[in-house]
């Protein structure tokens, strides 16, 4: 007998929570909720499509882990905390293998961040998956994209370019079951860096995650804050990982374009760089790579020349 | 030169919004809103999926009107007042035509009920159309599917059937281009019941909105509230457009298993029957169509006596 779409629902994503701002979850028409007092709500969605967003065959666990974890980056980038994520799962089938996979891997990771899957929609349809999660932040302290200032430093946290590598060593045919390669890891299992993001505010300046390749969105960063930077290409970082497998011209692609990071690139007053260089009291290293300049655009140095470098970010219509 | 993808978000749905809640709308990571003091959050969330939820070849400004009000429907299912939306599109090709009518249709609606749309992503894909609605509602008013009684009469606003036998007309070949017939109007174009669900805070004892077709809504609201109830037959309504198309055993398939009616289904206590018959001050005309009982189940009942009524609602897994 075919499992129907709501007893489907129910079996994988239906839990309590311990969350006590959730007056009503799923189940109902909408989920009610409470945001505490003072704080903003933050709203963000995305989606992924199969064989755009992740590679057909790709483990259910890791879509299913993915799917929230580029939504819970955008929190990130935003210095927020988040509590509640809604699921649209289009699907062909109510494959039951897939569907206790691809929920584990989200509710694994919803549970790692406190976060209650109040709401959502199953539909028959091609493999598409949207989550949209919600959470808070005090707007004070809520990292924009549009408040970089000339003369601030540029940073990075952790280690653009893994992901890319990863993706590419699975399109030349490595195995998706390879859960000791580092770069296949990181490609299928992104790390939202919540716990930064948080730290970061009332210190960066401006944030945003990269998700499109470094170069580009340090482009839109800039263009948000009106403003230009300098990216000192010797800075970047590059992890034992990437430098053992790569080219150097490789690298460069990856850590610059490679997409897929969920890593975040934020800006910071001069005054405020000591404590984020000593760490800010959590486990994400982060890279100085650079500094905001008046002049518009993006320039790129190598031994302080600038160089020019080719490519592009990532744009699904382009 | 094709449309970029963040162009496109840009030119398409980006607009200024009146609303003094949205801190931060389209173009950052995510969005920061405020929530009044002392109401709960209501979100909710539904995909439509071409060939699935539309026609293949529907008009794309009724596909961007329904896509929100579907998710309307939810909150007015709930007692609430909507705010925010965040669209999810994947789509094909960045069809400039397709886009402008679509955008246009779902902005439209957007305007007539004072949301502000404020987020969202757009990638390649199929046509698959997620959006998510957030709107705020009193804790203490919000209408859930849990509280009908034994006793409490039940309702249904509007004039169910009609979008199915509207579906039914296109699926025999009429036209799109029909704006002059009721049924396919209804069918490309849903309405949102959300004055009646607010006028019902505090009023009616359950609600939910009939999207599935109003037996099988009606055997999930019983299930919700843990209660059984009597359906009238003859006290259906039957609207005049219905009634001058369909044979009577057509008109009870559309009235009773339609789908996609986006009609409010709610009961009340006899206490308050003469405020809900009276009118509640809103358009949306509403049916009393039977009563709670104890017993669990559905029984249909013509002229008094019980009887059978086959098929079922709508399940896109079974």
């Amino acid at each position: 007998m075919p499992l129907g779409e709501f007893e489907l629902i129910e079996r994988f994503f239906t839990r309590r929570t311990a969350r006590r701002d959730v007056l009503l979850g799923v189940g109902d028409d909408a989920a009610l909720l409470e945001v505490p007092a003072g704080r903003a709500l933050v709203a963000a969605t995305d989606t992924l499509v199969e064989g755009t967003h992740f590679l057909p065959g790709a483990p259910a666990r890791s879509v299913g882990h993915n799917a929230l974890a580029v939504n819970l980056s955008d929190l990130a980038a935003m210095g927020a905390e988040p509590a509640w994520a809604l699921l649209s799962l289009s699907l062909p089938e109510a494959d039951e293998a897939w569907l206790t996979e691809f929920s584990a891997g989200l509710l694994e990771l919803a549970d790692e961040h406190g976060v209650a899957l109040v709401g959502g929609d199953t539909v028959r349809g091609p493999r598409v998956i949207t989550v949209e999660v919600l959470g808070f932040v005090d707007p004070a302290l809520a990292l924009r994209r549009s408040g970089a200032r000339p003369g601030d430093l540029l940073y990075v946290s952790g280690s653009p370019g893994e992901s890319a590598a990863g993706l590419d060593a699975l399109r030349r045919g490595a195995s998706f079951d390879a859960p000791d390669d580092p770069l296949i890891r990181r490609h299928l299992y992104a790390e939202p860096r919540i716990a930064l993001g948080r730290a970061l505010g009332g210190i960066a300046s401006a944030a945003m995650d990269v998700s499109d390749g470094l170069l580009g969105d340090l482009h839109k960063l800039c263009e948000s804050s009106g403003v230009g930077a300098a990216l000192e290409l010797d800075s970047l970082p590059v992890s034992a990982a990437l430098q053992s497998r790569c080219t150097r011209s490789e690298l460069e692609r990856f850590v610059l374009f490679g997409g897929d990071d969920y890593e975040l690139l934020f800006t910071v007053a001069p005054e405020h760089a000591a404590r984020v260089d000593a760490g800010l009291g959590v486990s994400t290293k982060v890279t100085r790579i650079g500094r905001m300049l008046e002049r518009p655009g993006v320039q790129c140095t190598r031994a302080g020349v600038e160089v020019a470098v080719d490519g592009g970010g990532y744009d699904h219509f382009s």
